[in-house]
């Protein structure tokens, strides 16, 4: 989310609002549609003028859904609704998001439109308002126009289709520079399933939960408490190891929904049952390309830096030191600077507060090792980590030798790119 | 400190090197000669060509310490040394300072140059290797070439003088734009005494500890462990409140000298006398005035930020929630560009993980309300608050509404300068 809270209209440098990121894929992928569920958007104009800025997703009867939201202590309004709604049965009729307004920190008008939505929703399908979810997502602080949400419902029900998952995507993005999407196909026993997901997000990226808009939709059949064991494991590996800027917005939501109209497979009751095995390993690869995506979308971002921890305490540990790494500002800004600084990873390392061996310490930048037993490999070969830090992929791997623990996360680099979007727009 | 483990020649843009931040102190300030203590500088050039690089300080007999230290888990030799030295009785007869090479990561390299460094010291003084103290500050990775420290103590020996503050400061800078220093008179009882510090830091500044280099003499008779508890007491609202870019350096050294040389005063036994209230508020004063300095240079600073929290639920969960905004790139960024963007500030309360009621969250900017109740204050006027954001020093206080504990913070903002010193300078 670029602007929480703009007190002033907002007017971005043209390169910094239409160039699409170095790091984007080449193109949004092949989506199938997906049996019980179907998708309109709409320009309904909350903040964005000429733009789709409204998503509908109409779900079938019956379909289970699981959350996970922001630890945010200042949760938005559509947040908190959300969290309410889990409650009252995990069940799932609608899905609303709108782009341009995040519906936070504006007090009470914030529940009372989300409300307002819900409610239409519910007498439009009709449904129960609890099985009515809603996301917002864009400036902070300012009341939701929402009116204009509830006006534009009705039409939005009529369009409804199976095959707009790019439109979709684009819908729900505010500084995104492009739409975010990923598929695959899992079996659970002899039957292909569909997973589909779209994401936005692109600043105060953070893994504090989620870290932006996540949508992930399967016509898998599975209930409601295994879809939220499913939900909280893939995210612990993919959006909880990503970072742009150490930033967490208040709107943060991951939802999975499984709308049961696919093929019939064999039930499926816990979420290490060996039946989902593919449908797990399915589930983490959307889960980690949204996540990746996301971060190749970082703001300002011109490299994307993976960074790999071994020997930690516990895998728990070696996370807190990766994020540690990712979310240095001396290391994010050497990356930039393709300088392979390795000081500040050992610097970085050390700040973490977790436990890591300083004489046991390895460092590895593009596979080259730089730094082991806790000095400087002796006249290592500069060339290919100079090549590699001129590269748009950065790989690099510590081993803190502590102990079996790993993790991988994934960031971006700091570069004068973000200052412009984040600083500069206004001047 | 800047560079940690440059692996080529360093090459800076003259302008970053040379220009003295804006938010610099019009003057060095006048600093006394403190009896029981002396002062020499040379350059010995570990790095540096044409400037002094090394501080040697002379400490009569009886001279007591106390110290704190980085908590990073990839300490420095020179850190290692100090922790171990004050456990030998906390006595000092020298201190030894050097910039240019941090002495950290080079492996038993390191510990064997510290050893050398400080038992040529012992011969020269003579002294017990124990009552040297040391701090390096530079280059991380790169073995110290302690010879030439060595070679040079005897002639810095013979050239201590009293009355070379400045000389002193500027010798153990490295990126600093300036000199940092600080001086207070205090009175213990009827009994004035001086109170002087020197500090070096401009990035890789934030509060785990210490957070750069800084030394503090009085002439009074203060017990080590007094000592100790006075230092620690000063350090949590001095060092530890202020933060330039979250990241926290291997060589972090805060130490507190008191040669016992001045007048004589009644004897004091526990950091909570109230014959040390006068002496507790300036050295509080000195230690925050340098800690100050270090933020105003800040690597690319334009602004001086002040942050208070109050309402929190204890004096450090204020704190906590002050150091996350002040770390927090978005709102950095919003300050860089005078943008009174409080929904960044909403945003990093709530990701600080400490409690904070959002529907009671204030927070006003140069003193004007800009929210309050969990909303923006409705038709607030916005050209004051404009105004103050143009300015050099920027305040925000925030009130989270939960409990009476509060705290403030030092900050500068994030701006393209932070990326022409951190990214740039070796393209």
């Amino acid at each position: 989310m670029l602007y929480p809270c703009e007190l002033l209209p907002v007017i971005l440098p043209v390169d910094a609002m239409n160039k699409i990121s170095p790091l984007a894929p080449k193109s949004f992928p092949e989506m199938p549609a997906l049996p019980g569920l179907r998708l309109a958007t709409a320009a309904c104009g909350v903040r964005y003028h000429g733009r789709q800025d409204l998503l509908l997703v109409e779900l079938a009867h019956g379909t289970a859904v699981a959350g996970l939201f922001t630890h945010s202590q200042m949760p938005s309004a559509p947040v908190d609704w959300c969290k309410k709604a889990l409650l009252g049965g995990a069940a799932a009729s609608a899905l609303i998001v709108n782009s341009g307004n995040a519906n936070a920190f504006v007090g009470k008008a914030g529940i009372d439109a989300v409300e307002r939505i819900v409610e239409t929703a519910a007498d439009l399908f009709p449904c129960r308002p609890s099985t009515v979810f809603v996301a917002s997502t864009g400036v902070i602080g300012e009341p939701l126009e929402d009116a204009k949400i509830t006006a534009a419902l009705p039409a939005l029900k009529k369009a409804l289709r199976d095959d707009i998952w790019k439109d979709a995507a684009q819908a729900i993005t505010t500084t995104d520079t492009f739409p975010k999407g990923a598929s695959r196909a899992a079996v659970i026993g002899d039957t292909q399933v569909v997973i589909n997901g779209i994401a936005k997000g692109s600043g105060m990226i953070a893994p504090d939960m989620a870290t932006m808009l996540a949508f992930v939709f399967t016509d898998a059949s599975i209930p409601a408490w295994v879809l939220q064991d499913l939900l909280t494991a893939a995210t612990a590996k993919s959006f909880n190891c990503i970072t742009v800027d150490s930033d967490t917005s208040t709107s943060d939501t991951v939802l999975l929904f499984a709308t049961g109209r696919g093929a019939r497979h064999e039930a499926v009751n816990s979420a290490d049952d060996r039946l989902l095995d593919d449908f797990r390993d399915k589930l983490d690869h959307v889960m980690l390309d949204l996540a990746h995506q996301v971060v190749r979308d970082g703001e300002g971002a011109s490299k994307f830096v993976t960074i790999r921890v071994e020997g930690a305490a516990d895998d728990g540990a070696a996370r807190r030191i990766g994020l540690a790494i990712a979310n240095s500002p001396l290391v994010k800004t050497a990356i930039a600077g393709e300088d392979a600084n390795w000081g500040r990873i050992v610097m970085a390392v050390g700040k973490s507060g977790e436990k890591a061996d300083r004489d046991r310490l390895a460092i590895t930048i593009g596979g080259v090792p730089v730094a082991a037993g806790g000095a400087a490999v002796a006249g290592y070969d500069e060339a290919p980590v100079a090549r590699h830090m001129q590269g748009a992929e950065v790989c690099i791997a510590v081993g803190v030798g502590v102990g079996e623990g790993c993790a991988s996360v994934w960031t971006c680099d700091l570069s004068h790119g973000y200052i412009d979007i984040n600083a500069d727009y206004r001047t």
